[in-house]
């Protein structure tokens, strides 16, 4: 049975509830090392451990923490043939391009990122009002975060390195990392590249800590804990809103990305004179990774003209030709089951595909599913909410005053697009729409499909409620990421000598 | 019965649930207008005319939305000796120099300030990324935001005129205000003058909105509502945790202002050989405002001597030679005789002071209880509960480790004090219990006693749990408070023509 990485040390789990195995989605099969499902004394000794060790982080040099995240990077850098044979069986995403040549190497380049950020205190913020006396800049939340990845992103949005990590680190709080059960040996195999760059940098051991799995009732009481200062989370509305509702009786934050679907609205000149270009654009965004992506888009609003009934019966015809797509694991496929029935009995009619899964392993064919605007209006709550995987539902709407009330139904969106006429003949609802779509998304694309999540300081990987819990924030680009895991500090009064350096810095060059 | 004033029109409330008067707290008589406790047809009136003036609001020009704060600010500073004399009449401030010299003045400043962060659009953290195409800024929630005052500033964080309000004003979003039921007089006066400059100012006219007061449960429910994007508030735990919980299921964010005892430690040096000049700051500070501020230090940690027990003799004397605090209210003279119940039967002992509220109205003696750190670490959940009012607790530490021990088991702060000798006798001291005591405080103070609230860009008023729900924002100092009103809005691939204008601008001068 694997060990936790708890205060520096493999240990056994002091608590042992459970195990489980690896899948390989494209077989089925179990595979590999025992992980164990822990108890409360492993959650309560990791809790404590970060808590001991929160004022030596804060009080790390800038360097040492940049120089951590740097050469983590690297080692991730030099072992990407290693965790990519093994994720790719863990996950069903292939090697090439995925794992090799998109996923890792972002990987690598958020933690450079992050360390750029750590070495350059970006995250600081720092105000000095010398004629009050007073300065203030961001520190540590001096509590422990705890991130929990998602399954879709084995590398770049693991717990143990991805953003909410990195972020987590930077702003010098110690991580408590859970990867998703679906990869315990990617996790694994990071956590001791993880371990050996911590090692290497002197920071505290309880910097990184890996606890592989809980069960539900010990994550909400880890949640609730006084000594937890914030949750990074990717994953489900449901298990995502349980753990805030825990975290807000202890006074944690919560920052979840829950995913969308991600709407996309095409405008009557664009459906007649650019189908095609759309078309193949549309194939790109909602087929990339299986279409589970938190940004696929899974919602297309099409105006009804026999144009965009032929545009239909394209993408029906492009998706039958498709294989089916290889779904991270058993729950993907289950969720679809589900989403396909639950769109049916609310009205929608499919096109292509099925409710059923395929094997081996667990794949499942590209669906593709219609409602007409007057039925989805009735039933927008249900329509409207996510179906994780390959599967699209295409709304046919009659008129300008049909796309307005989808828009005006929406739930908080991650991203929404906009797909006009290169003649300009859409402008006009463009901007009537536009002006509505945007306070509900946060991301707005033009003639362009999710995901491209870019990691980038412009970028906003986050929305309205219910895709995460604080528009405010993004999950993704440094240096705004950080921002999450840091509480404001006012020094009012202070003697310059116990000034933080960020702030003694400006404090002699600022106006008395 | 008095109208509340929504979508631009004073209408006398659709349901009246039940009504009450102001009553003047130095007396206890009831007195002026009733006020309706209004039903759930009110509010979603409100939030219902609210929504529909979003889009208006988000496009209005920055100068229009600064000109509406500018004019309403000057209409205050003109009515400033009408609102005075109400508000001393339902607050028991005096008009001299508090309500006159003091919290007018600053209420007037605090919106001017917010003018002009909006003309300069300096809320909105543009970051342009031409290469990927994609640029972000802050924009509106796009939802009505609750600003819901305290009893204790009637002016400067009034629902209607404070710093939430002006915070979500400037960040374009409609405000529903709701003043605390202690003056109601006041706050309709307020509502006056915000109505005459809104009108002037050509913004939609349910930019800002009044509902005087709601019972418990259409309170709950109106957070809930899905058209509510946050609430700010400002009041008790109970109260707040209960909104936050309600606004949590709808998706509402939640800026909550709690109070906190904010502890002083004073060390050893200091108390042998700077017992006096601390004394009168400590008294100056404990006593402004009656002690019903937010920030009064209410936890006073001395060192064990012989020095020491005489400062406390000293504090005892001055609180027994005080006038009774006059109080805002019945409710804390209430809350006050709570208090020193829990405080005596935790092991505190009564040195200054009652149990037992004073008349005529509603008084309460300045009140001072002491208790040895060996009984307060056993007690420390229920001694460092809040006591809003004139009391203060003197715990008596005899080492530097009790008073680690104290710093360990504090719960989040607005504000802690460290008071140190002016010889450097207390550095090393300082030091450790500072960088303890550093992430649990939203202000640390050094040899200065809170209140002290100053309303400037370094300022953070606000802390880690349970004194505030999120320690990364301000309630007070502009442009940072303002942010809390705020989502982050990403374009990906739009056209410049249907950028915002503060986008574009940057766009043409960023890097390609």
């Amino acid at each position: 049975m694997q060990a936790n990485w708890i205060d520096g040390q493999w240990r056994p789990a002091a608590e042992v509830r459970g195990d489980w195995q690896a899948v390989d989605p494209r077989s089925g099969e179990h595979f590999g090392e025992h992980f164990p499902i822990c108890g409360w004394a492993d959650v309560d000794a990791a809790l404590g451990a970060a808590a001991a060790a929160c004022a030596g982080l804060a009080d790390a040099e800038s360097g040492q923490v940049a120089h951590f995240l740097d050469d983590y990077a690297t080692r991730i850098e030099g072992h990407l043939p290693q965790l990519a044979v093994i994720a790719e069986r863990e996950t069903g995403l292939p090697q090439t391009p995925r794992l090799l040549s998109v996923e890792g190497p972002r990987t690598v380049h958020q933690l450079r990122l992050a360390a750029a950020a750590a070495r350059e205190d970006s995250w600081r913020d720092v105000v000095v009002d010398r004629a009050n006396g007073i300065a203030r800049c961001r520190q540590p939340l001096g509590k422990a975060v705890w991130c929990i990845g998602p399954n879709n992103f084995p590398l770049a949005f693991n717990g143990i390195s991805g953003s909410d990590f990195a972020s987590a680190i930077v702003a010098r709080n110690p991580v408590i990392a859970k990867a998703h059960p679906g990869h315990p040996n990617t996790t694994l195999m990071l956590a001791q590249l993880a371990a050996a760059a911590l090692q290497a940098s002197g920071l505290p051991p309880a910097t990184v800590q890996l606890i592989h799995h809980l069960q539900p009732e010990d994550g909400l009481r880890m949640a609730a804990d006084t000594r937890l200062g914030a949750i990074g989370f990717t994953g489900s509305q449901r298990s995502g809103l349980a753990l805030k509702a825990a975290a807000d009786r202890g006074g944690a934050l919560s920052y979840l990305e829950l995913g969308s679907v991600n709407p996309v609205f095409v405008l009557p000149g664009a459906a007649n004179h650019d189908g095609d270009s759309f078309s193949e654009a549309f194939l790109a965004g909602a087929t990339l990774g299986g279409g589970q992506f938190c940004t696929n888009p899974g919602l297309l609003v099409l105006p009804q003209s026999a144009r965009a009934q032929l545009l239909v019966q394209q993408l029906a015809e492009r998706y039958r030709a498709l294989p089916p797509a290889q779904l991270l694991g058993e729950a993907v496929a289950q969720g679809l089951h589900h989403a396909v029935a639950r769109l049916c009995a609310a009205g929608a009619e499919l096109c292509a595909g099925s409710a059923d899964p395929f094997g081996p392993g667990f794949r499942f064919p590209w669906t593709l599913l219609s409602v007409a605007a007057e039925r989805y209006l009735q039933q927008a709550e249900v329509l409207q909410q996510e179906a994780f995987g390959p599967l699209t539902l295409v709304v046919h709407s009659a008129t300008a005053d049909q796309r307005k009330a989808i828009v005006h139904g929406l739930e908080g969106q991650l991203t929404g697009t906009l797909w006009l006429a290169s003649d300009g003949s859409d402008d006009p609802e463009a901007a009537t729409l536009g002006q509505r779509l945007r306070p509900k998304v946060g991301r707005l694309l033009e003639n362009k499909l999710p995901p491209g999540v870019a990691v980038s300081p412009a970028m906003h990987h986050g929305g309205p409620f219910p895709s995460s819990v604080h528009p405010g924030f993004t999950a993704v680009g440094m240096p705004a990421a950080i921002l999450r895991f840091t509480q404001l500090a006012c020094y009012d009064n202070v003697a310059r000598a116990r000034l933080p350096a960020v702030i003694a810095e400006r404090w002699d060059h600022a106006e008395a």
